[in-house]
Protein backbone atom coordinates (compact mmCIF):
# COMPACT_ATOMS: atom_id res chain seq x y z
CA UNK A 1 0.00 0.00 0.00
CA UNK A 2 2.89 2.69 0.92
CA UNK A 3 4.45 1.49 -2.09
CA UNK A 4 1.80 2.19 -4.18
CA UNK A 5 0.83 5.65 -3.16
CA UNK A 6 4.23 6.72 -3.08
CA UNK A 7 4.54 5.83 -6.68
CA UNK A 8 1.09 7.37 -7.07
CA UNK A 9 2.04 10.25 -5.84
CA UNK A 10 5.30 10.20 -7.94
CA UNK A 11 7.49 10.78 -4.53
CA UNK A 12 11.38 9.52 -4.98
CA UNK A 13 11.96 6.88 -2.24
CA UNK A 14 14.15 3.87 -2.55
CA UNK A 15 12.05 0.13 -1.49
CA UNK A 16 13.87 -2.20 0.50
CA UNK A 17 12.87 -5.73 1.20
CA UNK A 18 13.80 -6.86 4.54
CA UNK A 19 13.62 -9.63 6.88
CA UNK A 20 11.29 -8.22 9.30
CA UNK A 21 12.22 -11.16 11.63
CA UNK A 22 16.20 -10.78 11.86
CA UNK A 23 16.19 -7.08 11.23
CA UNK A 24 17.41 -6.07 14.49
CA UNK A 25 18.60 -2.54 12.61
CA UNK A 26 15.38 -2.07 12.35
CA UNK A 27 14.62 -1.87 16.28
CA UNK A 28 16.22 1.42 17.00
CA UNK A 29 14.37 3.35 14.25
CA UNK A 30 10.89 1.55 14.65
CA UNK A 31 10.41 -0.74 18.00
CA UNK A 32 7.70 -2.52 16.82
CA UNK A 33 9.50 -4.09 14.37
CA UNK A 34 6.82 -3.81 11.34
CA UNK A 35 6.84 -2.89 7.95
CA UNK A 36 6.12 -0.57 6.44
CA UNK A 37 9.04 1.94 7.79
CA UNK A 38 10.00 5.18 5.99
CA UNK A 39 13.61 5.60 6.79
CA UNK A 40 14.48 9.50 6.40
CA UNK A 41 17.93 10.33 5.88
CA UNK A 42 19.18 7.26 7.95
CA UNK A 43 18.20 8.34 10.97
CA UNK A 44 14.16 9.32 11.53
CA UNK A 45 11.58 6.96 10.94
CA UNK A 46 8.34 7.31 10.27
CA UNK A 47 5.38 4.45 10.57
CA UNK A 48 2.39 3.14 10.40
CA UNK A 49 1.53 3.02 6.63
CA UNK A 50 -1.31 5.93 7.59
CA UNK A 51 1.84 8.26 8.29
CA UNK A 52 3.94 7.04 5.46
CA UNK A 53 1.13 8.35 3.73
CA UNK A 54 1.00 11.70 5.20
CA UNK A 55 4.46 12.02 4.63
CA UNK A 56 4.34 11.16 0.84
CA UNK A 57 1.60 13.56 0.23
CA UNK A 58 3.65 16.56 2.04
CA UNK A 59 6.74 15.26 0.39
CA UNK A 60 4.91 15.47 -3.13
CA UNK A 61 4.27 17.60 -6.52
CA UNK A 62 0.50 16.56 -6.93
CA UNK A 63 -2.37 17.43 -5.24
CA UNK A 64 -2.86 15.79 -1.51
CA UNK A 65 -4.29 12.34 -1.23
CA UNK A 66 -5.52 12.45 2.42
CA UNK A 67 -7.78 15.41 3.62
CA UNK A 68 -6.24 15.73 7.19
CA UNK A 69 -10.16 17.18 7.97
CA UNK A 70 -12.25 14.76 6.72
CA UNK A 71 -12.76 12.18 9.38
CA UNK A 72 -15.39 10.34 6.71
CA UNK A 73 -12.59 9.66 4.97
CA UNK A 74 -10.36 8.49 7.38
CA UNK A 75 -12.77 5.68 8.18
CA UNK A 76 -13.01 4.90 5.05
CA UNK A 77 -9.27 4.80 4.77
CA UNK A 78 -9.72 2.53 8.29
CA UNK A 79 -11.59 0.37 6.54
CA UNK A 80 -9.46 -0.90 3.59
CA UNK A 81 -6.55 -1.13 6.14
CA UNK A 82 -8.68 -3.24 8.13
CA UNK A 83 -9.44 -5.48 5.36
CA UNK A 84 -6.10 -6.24 4.43
CA UNK A 85 -5.51 -6.68 8.46
CA UNK A 86 -7.47 -9.10 8.91
CA UNK A 87 -6.14 -10.65 5.91
CA UNK A 88 -3.12 -10.83 7.37
CA UNK A 89 -4.27 -12.20 10.64
CA UNK A 90 -6.21 -15.10 8.44
CA UNK A 91 -2.47 -15.48 7.11
CA UNK A 92 -0.67 -15.64 10.22
CA UNK A 93 -3.51 -18.17 11.81
CA UNK A 94 -2.74 -20.45 8.53
CA UNK A 95 1.43 -20.41 8.78
CA UNK A 96 1.10 -21.66 12.67
CA UNK A 97 1.46 -25.55 13.17
CA UNK A 98 -1.96 -27.12 12.38
CA UNK A 99 -2.35 -28.21 16.28
CA UNK A 100 -1.73 -24.81 17.26
CA UNK A 101 -4.35 -22.93 14.86
CA UNK A 102 -7.54 -22.00 16.05
CA UNK A 103 -10.85 -22.45 14.25
CA UNK A 104 -12.46 -19.40 15.74
CA UNK A 105 -9.65 -17.32 15.04
CA UNK A 106 -10.13 -18.30 11.57
CA UNK A 107 -13.60 -18.06 11.30
CA UNK A 108 -13.83 -14.47 12.62
CA UNK A 109 -11.03 -13.44 10.24
CA UNK A 110 -13.13 -14.49 7.48
CA UNK A 111 -16.22 -13.38 8.88
CA UNK A 112 -14.35 -9.96 8.85
CA UNK A 113 -13.63 -9.97 5.40
CA UNK A 114 -17.28 -10.78 3.95
CA UNK A 115 -18.28 -8.02 5.69
CA UNK A 116 -16.10 -5.39 4.83
CA UNK A 117 -16.51 -6.23 1.38
CA UNK A 118 -19.93 -6.58 1.37
CA UNK A 119 -20.22 -2.77 3.22
CA UNK A 120 -17.67 -1.41 0.41
CA UNK A 121 -19.97 -3.27 -1.95
CA UNK A 122 -22.56 -1.44 -0.75
CA UNK A 123 -20.93 1.87 -1.14
CA UNK A 124 -19.31 1.01 -4.25
CA UNK A 125 -19.23 4.82 -5.70
CA UNK A 126 -18.21 6.21 -1.83
CA UNK A 127 -15.30 3.88 -2.53
CA UNK A 128 -14.02 4.13 -6.41
CA UNK A 129 -15.58 7.64 -7.61
CA UNK A 130 -13.39 9.50 -9.50
CA UNK A 131 -12.03 11.79 -6.53
CA UNK A 132 -11.45 8.71 -4.29
CA UNK A 133 -7.86 8.23 -5.39
CA UNK A 134 -6.97 6.91 -1.75
CA UNK A 135 -9.57 4.91 -1.44
CA UNK A 136 -9.26 3.30 -4.72
CA UNK A 137 -5.47 2.84 -3.71
CA UNK A 138 -5.85 0.95 -0.57
CA UNK A 139 -9.51 -0.99 -1.61
CA UNK A 140 -7.13 -2.38 -4.79
CA UNK A 141 -4.39 -3.11 -2.45
CA UNK A 142 -6.28 -4.84 -0.09
CA UNK A 143 -8.38 -6.75 -2.63
CA UNK A 144 -5.21 -8.39 -4.12
CA UNK A 145 -3.96 -9.12 -0.83
CA UNK A 146 -7.33 -11.19 -0.29
CA UNK A 147 -6.93 -12.94 -3.77
CA UNK A 148 -3.21 -14.09 -2.58
CA UNK A 149 -3.26 -14.54 0.55
CA UNK A 150 -7.38 -15.64 1.15
CA UNK A 151 -9.09 -16.84 -1.61
CA UNK A 152 -10.59 -15.05 -4.64
CA UNK A 153 -14.01 -16.94 -4.12
CA UNK A 154 -15.64 -13.36 -3.43
CA UNK A 155 -15.18 -12.39 -6.60
CA UNK A 156 -18.92 -13.98 -7.50
CA UNK A 157 -20.30 -12.70 -4.87
CA UNK A 158 -19.23 -9.20 -5.57
CA UNK A 159 -18.95 -8.71 -9.51
CA UNK A 160 -18.73 -4.80 -9.09
CA UNK A 161 -15.47 -5.18 -6.69
CA UNK A 162 -14.14 -7.57 -8.77
CA UNK A 163 -14.40 -5.76 -12.06
CA UNK A 164 -12.69 -2.85 -10.23
CA UNK A 165 -10.23 -4.62 -8.99
CA UNK A 166 -9.01 -5.87 -12.34
CA UNK A 167 -9.12 -2.61 -13.63
CA UNK A 168 -7.51 -0.92 -11.55
CA UNK A 169 -4.96 -3.55 -11.14
CA UNK A 170 -3.75 -2.75 -14.35
CA UNK A 171 -2.08 0.80 -13.42
CA UNK A 172 1.69 1.05 -13.55
CA UNK A 173 2.27 1.55 -10.01
CA UNK A 174 0.34 -1.50 -8.92
CA UNK A 175 1.93 -4.23 -11.31
CA UNK A 176 5.83 -2.64 -10.68
CA UNK A 177 4.30 -3.38 -6.50
CA UNK A 178 2.65 -6.86 -6.97
CA UNK A 179 5.24 -8.96 -4.69
CA UNK A 180 4.25 -12.02 -6.90
CA UNK A 181 4.29 -12.98 -10.73
CA UNK B 1 -7.94 5.83 24.73
CA UNK B 2 -10.48 7.14 22.86
CA UNK B 3 -12.62 8.05 25.98
CA UNK B 4 -9.53 9.45 27.92
CA UNK B 5 -9.30 11.80 24.84
CA UNK B 6 -12.89 12.91 24.55
CA UNK B 7 -12.87 13.69 28.32
CA UNK B 8 -9.52 15.21 27.99
CA UNK B 9 -10.87 17.71 24.80
CA UNK B 10 -14.50 18.19 27.13
CA UNK B 11 -16.38 16.90 23.95
CA UNK B 12 -19.93 15.71 24.93
CA UNK B 13 -20.72 12.11 24.30
CA UNK B 14 -22.03 8.97 25.50
CA UNK B 15 -20.26 6.14 26.19
CA UNK B 16 -21.43 2.84 25.92
CA UNK B 17 -19.89 -0.76 26.98
CA UNK B 18 -21.20 -3.02 24.55
CA UNK B 19 -20.22 -6.70 23.43
CA UNK B 20 -18.73 -6.40 20.43
CA UNK B 21 -19.00 -10.44 19.62
CA UNK B 22 -22.68 -9.90 19.96
CA UNK B 23 -23.53 -6.76 18.57
CA UNK B 24 -24.47 -7.50 15.24
CA UNK B 25 -26.34 -3.66 14.93
CA UNK B 26 -22.49 -2.26 14.61
CA UNK B 27 -21.48 -4.42 11.61
CA UNK B 28 -23.50 -2.05 9.69
CA UNK B 29 -22.25 0.52 11.26
CA UNK B 30 -18.43 -0.47 11.12
CA UNK B 31 -18.01 -4.27 9.50
CA UNK B 32 -14.86 -4.54 11.17
CA UNK B 33 -16.72 -5.13 14.44
CA UNK B 34 -14.13 -3.42 16.01
CA UNK B 35 -14.23 -1.02 19.34
CA UNK B 36 -13.75 1.92 19.35
CA UNK B 37 -16.43 3.05 17.00
CA UNK B 38 -18.01 6.78 17.64
CA UNK B 39 -21.54 7.06 16.20
CA UNK B 40 -22.80 10.33 14.61
CA UNK B 41 -26.48 10.77 15.21
CA UNK B 42 -26.91 7.46 15.00
CA UNK B 43 -25.72 6.88 11.51
CA UNK B 44 -22.45 7.79 10.56
CA UNK B 45 -19.62 5.75 11.84
CA UNK B 46 -16.22 7.15 13.06
CA UNK B 47 -13.18 4.56 13.51
CA UNK B 48 -10.21 3.76 14.12
CA UNK B 49 -8.91 5.06 17.23
CA UNK B 50 -7.02 7.53 15.18
CA UNK B 51 -9.91 9.20 13.40
CA UNK B 52 -12.01 9.34 16.55
CA UNK B 53 -9.34 11.30 18.03
CA UNK B 54 -9.39 14.11 14.75
CA UNK B 55 -12.94 13.65 15.28
CA UNK B 56 -13.00 15.05 19.36
CA UNK B 57 -10.11 17.57 18.04
CA UNK B 58 -12.73 18.75 15.71
CA UNK B 59 -16.02 18.80 17.72
CA UNK B 60 -13.81 20.51 21.06
CA UNK B 61 -13.56 24.39 21.71
CA UNK B 62 -9.82 23.77 23.47
CA UNK B 63 -6.53 23.54 20.78
CA UNK B 64 -6.24 20.61 19.04
CA UNK B 65 -3.98 17.33 20.19
CA UNK B 66 -3.31 16.13 16.79
CA UNK B 67 -0.67 18.28 14.30
CA UNK B 68 -2.27 16.75 11.21
CA UNK B 69 1.16 18.23 9.28
CA UNK B 70 3.33 16.37 11.75
CA UNK B 71 4.31 12.79 10.72
CA UNK B 72 7.18 12.77 13.48
CA UNK B 73 3.77 13.26 16.18
CA UNK B 74 1.52 10.60 13.75
CA UNK B 75 5.07 8.13 14.56
CA UNK B 76 4.43 8.89 18.44
CA UNK B 77 1.08 8.04 17.98
CA UNK B 78 1.60 4.92 15.92
CA UNK B 79 4.33 3.81 18.70
CA UNK B 80 1.96 4.39 21.39
CA UNK B 81 -0.97 2.23 19.56
CA UNK B 82 1.19 -0.41 18.57
CA UNK B 83 2.68 -1.07 22.67
CA UNK B 84 -1.39 -1.44 22.87
CA UNK B 85 -1.96 -3.56 20.38
CA UNK B 86 0.69 -5.26 20.91
CA UNK B 87 -0.45 -6.09 25.27
CA UNK B 88 -3.93 -6.95 23.36
CA UNK B 89 -2.25 -9.53 20.79
CA UNK B 90 -0.42 -10.90 23.99
CA UNK B 91 -4.21 -11.08 25.32
CA UNK B 92 -5.81 -12.87 23.00
CA UNK B 93 -2.97 -15.36 22.77
CA UNK B 94 -3.43 -16.20 26.39
CA UNK B 95 -7.23 -16.83 26.38
CA UNK B 96 -7.30 -19.36 23.54
CA UNK B 97 -7.47 -22.94 25.04
CA UNK B 98 -3.97 -23.55 26.37
CA UNK B 99 -2.78 -25.92 23.57
CA UNK B 100 -3.75 -23.72 21.41
CA UNK B 101 -1.90 -21.40 22.36
CA UNK B 102 1.94 -20.45 20.29
CA UNK B 103 4.70 -20.31 22.47
CA UNK B 104 6.33 -17.97 19.96
CA UNK B 105 3.23 -15.33 19.32
CA UNK B 106 3.46 -14.71 23.27
CA UNK B 107 7.32 -14.46 23.14
CA UNK B 108 6.63 -12.12 20.03
CA UNK B 109 4.44 -9.71 21.42
CA UNK B 110 6.27 -9.57 24.89
CA UNK B 111 9.75 -8.51 23.26
CA UNK B 112 7.67 -5.87 21.49
CA UNK B 113 6.19 -4.37 24.31
CA UNK B 114 9.19 -4.18 25.78
CA UNK B 115 11.30 -2.81 22.89
CA UNK B 116 8.56 -0.25 22.73
CA UNK B 117 9.04 1.01 26.26
CA UNK B 118 12.66 0.64 25.93
CA UNK B 119 12.31 3.11 23.07
CA UNK B 120 9.85 5.41 24.63
CA UNK B 121 12.27 5.51 28.17
CA UNK B 122 15.41 6.38 25.95
CA UNK B 123 13.32 9.52 24.44
CA UNK B 124 11.38 10.39 27.52
CA UNK B 125 11.15 14.00 26.57
CA UNK B 126 9.74 13.72 23.46
CA UNK B 127 7.11 11.45 24.70
CA UNK B 128 6.23 13.43 28.35
CA UNK B 129 7.23 17.18 27.02
CA UNK B 130 4.99 20.03 28.40
CA UNK B 131 3.16 20.48 24.65
CA UNK B 132 3.41 16.48 24.48
CA UNK B 133 -0.29 16.36 24.94
CA UNK B 134 -1.36 13.48 23.24
CA UNK B 135 1.76 11.73 23.42
CA UNK B 136 0.92 11.33 27.29
CA UNK B 137 -2.75 10.33 27.38
CA UNK B 138 -1.17 7.75 24.96
CA UNK B 139 1.04 6.72 26.59
CA UNK B 140 -0.38 6.74 29.70
CA UNK B 141 -2.90 4.91 28.50
CA UNK B 142 -0.95 2.12 27.25
CA UNK B 143 0.99 1.46 30.22
CA UNK B 144 -1.78 0.80 32.49
CA UNK B 145 -3.04 -1.27 29.99
CA UNK B 146 0.51 -3.59 29.92
CA UNK B 147 0.04 -3.60 33.81
CA UNK B 148 -3.41 -4.74 33.49
CA UNK B 149 -3.13 -7.47 31.18
CA UNK B 150 0.51 -8.83 31.10
CA UNK B 151 2.72 -6.98 33.95
CA UNK B 152 3.87 -4.66 35.94
CA UNK B 153 7.48 -5.95 36.09
CA UNK B 154 8.50 -3.55 33.77
CA UNK B 155 8.45 -1.18 36.51
CA UNK B 156 11.57 -1.94 38.18
CA UNK B 157 13.68 -1.60 34.57
CA UNK B 158 11.70 1.41 33.76
CA UNK B 159 11.25 3.77 36.74
CA UNK B 160 11.13 7.01 35.04
CA UNK B 161 8.05 5.24 32.93
CA UNK B 162 6.81 3.92 36.11
CA UNK B 163 6.79 7.36 38.28
CA UNK B 164 4.85 8.86 34.96
CA UNK B 165 2.47 6.62 34.71
CA UNK B 166 1.71 6.60 38.19
CA UNK B 167 1.24 11.12 37.53
CA UNK B 168 -0.32 11.02 34.45
CA UNK B 169 -3.26 7.69 35.92
CA UNK B 170 -4.32 10.26 38.59
CA UNK B 171 -5.95 12.72 36.07
CA UNK B 172 -10.11 12.41 36.36
CA UNK B 173 -10.19 11.27 32.60
CA UNK B 174 -8.24 8.26 34.00
CA UNK B 175 -9.78 7.58 36.60
CA UNK B 176 -12.93 7.92 35.26
CA UNK B 177 -11.97 5.52 31.88
CA UNK B 178 -10.35 3.06 34.21
CA UNK B 179 -12.43 -0.08 33.48
CA UNK B 180 -11.40 -1.64 36.67
CA UNK B 181 -11.37 -1.06 40.01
Amino acid sequence: MARVVGLEQRVGFEYRIIDVYSAAFLDRLNPLRQIPTLVIDDEEAIFDSRAIFACFDAMSDLPPLIDPASTTQATRISLCIGLSEACLAYRMETVRPRNRQSPDVLDKQIARMQRCMGHVAGRFDDFTGEDRRIEKILLGCSLEYVDYRFSRAWRNEFPRLAAFSDQFGARDSMAVSRPYG
